[in-house]
């Protein structure tokens, strides 16, 4: 009678599972398996799976330290968030329906719902993530007519250090989404490979300071608690992977969801991808056999300061190549965070670049660019073309590259709401702006603040053009 | 101006790809990679694929080596035959489409499609395979009213040692084959991971004869010439798999195939799964870099001979066992291959117990048992059940289990025709019979010849009440 079962019971969430997931058969083969454990017994039955008991015995034990959930659950492995997210889609999306989303998200989540005809229904965020009011005003107000399809049922979340926009929703904010969730009846999908890079937001004094390691209850203690940790309902499906944490290309994670859902992930496990790769289970394995109960928590925290320390080199550079300033006090007062200007020199005026918020989790620095003070847009924009923001979004790009910097244009993350709605105009998106997201994963502290100076060079020349 | 060049280019063939994949967009994040590699380029957006160039070109030699099509193809990557097949499916099946397969299958192939509405269209095969006129008949007389799917368009075949059957096709009947894809459009799916599993046939002379190791080139020739080498309009989409020859597990293979379709299993492949586990792809290298031009192939020599060797320890287990004799000679003459029987002692009468082809690839033979003298079976038979040779293969199955002997049921391989045509008689399938597979890929000599005994011991006990 440890603790470890007194777990809530999930609330029915069976009409969730959609009419392909639900007539999915049980494959026969796996009756066999429970037949060749008997003692004696010759299998002229073939082989069977090379089981991965062990590593789900070891995503439960980290899911029980980091995250105790409330209810209960269970563990599945699967290749990769990608291919988990697929699943997900095909567990619980019917064809034309719409996926919950925040305003910018990862193309690729929504390349796959393309052809099934699936939309998004973006959400609007702060600093603290998506707004539950907004959430709440979108389900309320749902029309079936207008937007040819029902209510949706999923929300889709990176919460962690956002891909593209680097946001973390604040624990406050996430009981406020839980609560509409639970009041509209929607299914979580946290996917939270960023989860173990939360770090402290950018100061001066902060950069170039040397690593410190914590105790693991007070490294798990300084980190957000997921949506998993709070579902008292089991309507959170957390999507778990080791790409992030211990290399790219891995191809393994785990599912953590409620049983019903489970099973049937499984089903479309057998014939869909069957279990992850057996080298990769193997080597991480391994590895924690090796690190032992807490040295997977302490490379952790060593990742977590590589991370820290790498956003810091790229603001820093910002405040080298740009005059920094809180927006309340930029050109654009309205924007969120701060604002990378340029001063011209003849008239002393800041011209506004880009707005940028510090990012406390992950690897990117999501920054919205001004247009107003470029001549080059204003020249566009008298042109009558369908969206000018966007042809001077790709000139701009454009001589960046020619400049050998490459940043990644915001327009690959817009939520894809169908053909009809993909100019800056037809989305509702702020005019005369434009997105792009800086990555500071992979380049040297050299690389990137000579990457930086390349976009001010860029910057300088179309701004500047305007005295 | 290489003979790699000249090669035939494909016919049109766009017409097979279904709506769905026709609508996958080309995901954003990919047109980037090209910028990342201009000479002095600071990437500030984020890492890209590792690259696997190096396997894709091991795939095209080995491709050349092995098959030389003679039709314009590419090879892209995927993790295993398993999701390969989903891949396939989901570029070429509307929902309630027909698949043509053969009349036992690979069932996990089977349970992919039973979600999606998809059944199956059976062709009945003899020891050479489906047989090309059935084929041709099945196509021909194709009735959209009756069958409620239009004419199938794609043919799924495990070309070389099936599973279950562990039929290979000749060289002679591919051809035919051939014929009727191209006269009715067909699609041929060559899922092919026992390709090099390909053995001479057994005799009791053969059985611990020592590994003689031949010349690359007499290798390769004794080989059956695969579908994709006498495709001449890339209307073969090849699936490799390196499971089957390095490690199970191992969750890597490649599609060869028309370029047509390699462009849209790709786009597939970005939202659906990535590239294979880079662990896979690093070990598979690392073993070709040691191993040389022809050491695979000398590899895939000792593999095929293991193999052979396991195949004679159970075909012998078989004569030692039970009394072998030419179906022709049996109390079953229309059977085909051998069949092994029990004698009864008091009436010297020959009771056929199964019969059974000798495999001249992979790892299975399947069994057809025949009940005709078995009294359980008729007293089940007398009691109206809905399918009493399922019922009594059903108790034999049990009873060899509690003798600790496992085989596999052959009602797993059914070809799914729909919820209604589940039983014997529903599926037009030979009355008091059932089929059984044995597999020899794993088990010790030893074990192969006490599990044959104890089968022998089970059947004995149901057989010989007879008298």
């Amino acid at each position: 009678m440890g603790s470890l079962n007194l777990k809530l019971e999930p609330v029915d969430l069976s009409h969730h599972i959609n009419v392909k997931s639900k007539s999915r058969h049980p494959s026969p083969l796996k009756d066999i398996i429970k037949f060749m454990a008997y003692d004696g017994m010759i299998s002229l039955a073939g082989g069977s799976g090379a089981g991965n008991r062990q590593l789900i015995q070891l995503a439960k034990e980290l899911t029980e330290q980091v995250h105790a959930p409330l209810c209960e659950y269970e563990c599945l492995l699967h290749p990769g968030n990608t291919n988990a997210w697929s699943k997900v889609v095909g567990l619980l999306c019917e064809d034309d329906d719409f996926v919950i989303v925040e305003e910018f998200t990862y193309p690729s989540a929504q390349a796959l719902w393309i052809p099934l005809g699936i939309k998004a229904a973006p959400v609007s965020a702060d600093a603290e993530g998506i707004l539950a009011t907004s959430l709440r005003e979108l389900l309320e107000n749902w029309d079936e007519n207008a937007t040819g399809g029902r209510r949706p049922r999923v929300l889709y979340l990176v919460p962690v250090g956002s891909n593209p926009t680097g946001i973390s929703i604040s624990a406050h904010r996430r009981k406020e989404i839980y609560a509409v969730a639970t009041e509209f009846d929607l299914v979580i999908v946290e996917d939270d490979p960023y989860y173990f890079l939360q770090y402290p937001g950018y100061s001066p004094q902060g950069v170039d300071q040397p690593f410190k390691l914590k105790s693991t209850e007070e490294f798990l203690n300084s980190l957000t608690p997921s949506f998993l940790s709070i579902d008292t309902q089991g309507r959170v499906i957390r999507l778990e992977s080791f790409s992030k944490t211990l290399f790219p290309g891995l191809r393994l994670g785990y599912f953590v969801a409620n049983p019903l859902f489970t099973e049937r992930l499984l089903r479309a496990t057998e014939v869909e991808t069957q279990d992850p790769a057996g080298l990769s289970q193997a080597f991480t394995l391994a590895l924690f056999q090796q690190w032992g109960d807490d040295g997977y928590l302490t490379w952790l925290q060593k990742l977590q300061f590589q991370y820290k320390t790498r956003r810091d080199w790229l603001i820093s550079a910002f405040y080298d190549q740009f005059t920094v300033v809180p927006a309340a006090e930029s050109p654009v007062p309205t924007a969120q965070g701060y604002v990378a200007c340029l001063e011209d020199k003849r008239s002393a005026k800041l011209l506004a670049i880009f707005s940028f918020t510090d990012p406390e989790a992950g690897m990117f620095v999501w920054s919205k660019f001004y247009f107003d003070d470029v001549p080059r847009f204003i020249e566009l924009e008298g042109q009558a073309l369908e969206d000018p923001e966007q042809a001077f979004a790709q000139e701009l790009w454009e001589a960046m590259i020619s400049e050998r910097v490459l940043l990644t244009p915001g327009s690959y993350y817009h939520a894809w709401q169908g053909p009809d709605k993909m100019s800056t105009k037809a989305r509702g998106a702020d005019p005369r702006s434009a997105y792009f997201r800086f990555s500071f994963a992979t380049p040297t502290r050299e690389q990137i603040y000579e990457g930086v100076k390349r976009v001010s060079k860029v910057t300088s020349r179309f701004w500047k053009e305007t005295i």
